[in-house]
């Protein structure tokens, strides 16, 4: 098969890789749509130490499986794979697993390729009226899907409003999420003036520049989706008394929070990862039943072209906040 | 009546004052129990803007009603008075009304005085079988037993066991409340050795040294009761994955937390700050039904002699976890 190989730093290339062969319990499934991560980005960089070239990156995942009893049946691919029997797995809380393993990480390749094999139950089966770009969507907005589900439960009484810090497809996928999970007034800020227009326009969005974020202004939850220092001062001051922070980046390691703001107003901060293999499913559903929108806010290209996509989205020439490869276009 | 009145860094006086005149609706209370609070120090010091002097210092305050149809009961004091209207109030959430006031701040004098005025609704009756030096560690008790609350609420679960980092009033009010409400197995972390000496032995507790606490010990709730930033490092390196963190202290006002860790392992962080009047009502029930110990760690002084008792709190010369004053003696 062919396959977008990482071999170092801004370095891929496209090029035969050996097929994967399903194990007991596993499908081979044909990729048709697979999207580009920040964390992708990250490794592309040279900046993950957890994913050495060569590598085939990629986890964001949908197509159809090939061969078996299931032949044709379109997947979309949850890439988080736990063992199935700790604490964590038995309880729902299988993405704090330590066994914990996700595809484009060794030992297991990603789906940059035109073949990727995986275990039965991390199959979603995608119905004929959702889009496989569409369905590929479900990993990136499951992570902002858990995250506002465990702000909400942590939040005492319903939230009326709510601040998603960034716009990239992590924020949109958040604020989508709020909408689906019942939050009224969602507010996305975001400073690049080009994402703005996208959120704006054709995502149906209300983003905001930074500098029109009212220094006042209050919300039940905010959801951090950038995960840096400054974004998360952002976060501390416009949390409500008794608000919450959902936080998913790892931008910045340490720092930013107003634990003094956060002390004498009893605001709550939640380091979310990742998500359950519940919240995948339940993100499936709510993208095949339309209650995250049309989710016509991707880029396609071809996966011979993705060393061009990943120049650009480092260039920062591209406006979609998702750009979908296609292994077989 | 006699007072100790605070007239600037380290200066307290111990002379004649106006008496209190209750308004309507309020009790005139003979204090005879009132202790010295870790916020009282920080004023004494000159480190507190909202208490310039000269100001009646003293909020933890235990006495019996003087005068009118209540005249003889005995009484500890919540010295929180909230606006009674606003949402915060009206949600439960009074100690977030934004024009809550405190007892020892103007405009209202403090407890470190023979008499003080109350409204009747901050008042606990209590029962002929409870000290009211017992009765007075209601106030400092009701912060950790509202962190562990709110802690144990966060928690997805039934919590085995705690982490208390502090060993001062705070921390061990917290571990007796972690322990009231059912939480087993709660270790305190304290530096100083003579502390942990009362705490060990007078005080029933398992407190350990920082450097007996092993690198990997993971706690479902930790409880931080002292809040600076080298503390909330220990707080955010000894919660479980999914565990909880419930934060007390003012120390410092950022820094410490590793949000990296917090962010893989999903670890809570929730800034809490004093108590509900719920929470006052059920830690003073806690106290007189005995659940709470025999709450006989307190050192009682004279008020006359509160001067000595601030300057031997600073020098490190007490044992006890709380040094309770006695206008009366």
């Amino acid at each position: 098969m062919k396959a977008l190989i990482y071999d170092g730093p801004e370095k891929l290339g496209y090029r035969d890789a050996a097929d994967p062969v399903p194990e007991a319990g596993q499908q081979l499934i044909k990729v048709l749509s697979v999207g580009i991560c920040g964390s992708d980005m990250h490794a592309y960089l040279g900046h993950d130490d957890r994913r050495p070239a060569p590598l085939i990156l990629g986890h964001e995942a949908a197509g159809e499986i090939v061969g078996g009893p299931r032949a044709g049946e379109r997947v979309t691919i949850n890439p988080l794979v736990g063992c199935g029997t700790c604490k964590a797995c038995q309880t729902g809380h299988d993405n704090l697993c330590p066994e914990r393993k996700i595809i484009s990480m060794p030992p297991r390749e990603g789906a940059f390729a035109q073949y990727v094999a995986m275990r039965d139950e991390n199959l979603v089966t995608v119905p004929q009226g959702t889009s496989l770009n569409a369905a590929a969507l479900a990993e990136p907005i499951a992570c902002g899907w858990h995250a506002v589900k465990l702000a909400k439960r942590a939040l005492d009484g319903a939230a009326a409003n709510a601040l998603v810090i960034g716009g990239g497809a992590i924020g949109l996928g958040a604020a989508l999420s709020l909408t689906a999970q019942g939050v009224p007034n969602v507010t996305i800020v975001e400073p690049n003036a080009l994402r703005r227009e996208v959120l704006n326009g054709q995502c149906g969005q209300n983003a905001v520049a930074p500098d029109d974020l009212p220094n006042d202004a209050l919300f039940d939850l905010v959801i951090d989706g950038v995960g840096y220092a400054a974004t998360r001062a952002t976060a501390s001051a416009h949390a409500r008394p008794g608000g919450v922070i959902g936080h998913i980046g790892l931008g910045e390691g340490t720092g930013g929070l107003d634990v003094r703001r956060m002390t004498l107003q009893e605001i709550t901060f939640i380091g979310t990862y990742t998500y359950t293999a519940q919240d995948f499913r339940d993100t499936a559903a709510a993208i095949f039943d339309g209650r995250l929108g049309p989710l016509d806010w991707t880029e396609q290209r071809p996966l011979a072209e993705g060393a061009t996509a990943f120049a650009d989205i480092r260039a920062g020439l591209t406006a979609a906040p998702k750009i979908i490869l296609n292994p077989h276009a």
